[in-house]
């Protein structure tokens, strides 16, 4: 597994000429990274005299930011599984009218699932992103560059997840599934980006 | 060391209520990773027929990938270890004249290391960024994707970076410093976000 790796272990098997792990899995531990930032920022806002009138709303985020936390951890080796499967299916024998047919709907399957993958991370990272946007003003002050890295790292995994969705939508036949999800991805960008920006320009504006 | 904790352990420490490891840390590693993915994608281009016009070029940048993935890596250390010394100086005892001149020396130099550490991450970062740029078209296609998130990894982390900086500024009193240092912030955020806009338009418009 991934996650179980060290941070230098991921590093070299990431830099290697293996094609998995790849973009889509870097997209979910940035994701993930932004998430426990939160995380972090609610705990040192907790308690903190100055932030009272806000303690019910950021010990209700708390929670979301873990449990985000741990579904994009785990989306960095689901990822990869995804990416796995869809080579899996391009080794299938091809020899037999039978077995052609098994193979493209294998392959077809396997670029379905390629997809979605980063499609869940898109939509947990504008997850997380709007949670780090919702508690601007609200958490300690000492902390608030860390709000603004979060709300970074989840774009940043916002728009590499879209781009791994892109690179897959061109192999897939079911052109209503491909209609959906461009529309999908379009307002998930503009939302991310408008979200970032505004925690951007709001952290910078207080520093 | 953070650079020897899974990524599961260094999510919960990151999301902990311990003040470091944070954006600082997060910063360096986004870049790293960033970096990482600049080095997978020269590795799976290397050998290829169709792009040999591009093979010195590629081979001449890889070993700077591997660089900066290796040193944005040391820097998720070493920015934890810059904010650690900051907290130490105000631990330092301040009963006697000389006692509190020496604490507020301390600090001084403390607050100039936790502004030079993410000051060295966000140009070691727009490095990155610039390097995935110029290797736009030149690259193995399959892993076009894998190159548009090094660049948004090598931008969150040079943002991140930035926030890291300013949130120290304010606490130096050297007016030369800090002067310098904004104008050299101003000049990476612009520089940086034109690089990855340009990284990011490209990729979507060949996807």
């Amino acid at each position: 597994m991934l996650v179980k790796m060290t941070l230098e272990e991921f590093g070299l098997v990431l830099g290697s000429d293996a094609p998995a792990p790849g973009g889509g899995s870097v997209a979910a531990l940035s994701g993930a990274l932004g998430a426990e930032l939160v995380a972090m920022v609610c705990r040192l806002s907790i308690g903190k005299k100055d932030l009272e009138a806000f303690t019910d709303e950021i010990k209700s985020a708390l929670p979301k930011a873990d449990g985000l936390a741990a579904g994009l951890l785990r989306r960095v080796d689901l990822d990869t599984e995804a990416f796995n499967s869809v080579m899996a299916a391009f080794k299938l024998p091809k020899g037999t009218d039978d077995e052609k047919q098994k193979r493209a709907a294998a392959i077809q399957q396997g670029y379905k699932e390629a997809v979605q993958s980063p499609l869940s991370i898109a939509r947990e990272c504008i997850t997380v992103l709007n949670l780090s946007q919702s508690l601007l003003g609200k958490t300690n002050p000492n902390a608030l560059s860390d709000l603004g890295v979060a709300a970074q790292q989840a774009y940043a995994g916002l728009e590499g997840a879209i781009m791994n969705v892109k690179i897959n939508l061109p192999s897939i036949k079911d052109e209503q599934f491909k209609t959906a999800i461009t529309g999908e991805l379009a307002q998930l960008l503009s939302d991310g980006r408008e979200a970032k920006e505004h925690v951007y320009d709001y952290v910078c504006g207080k520093l």
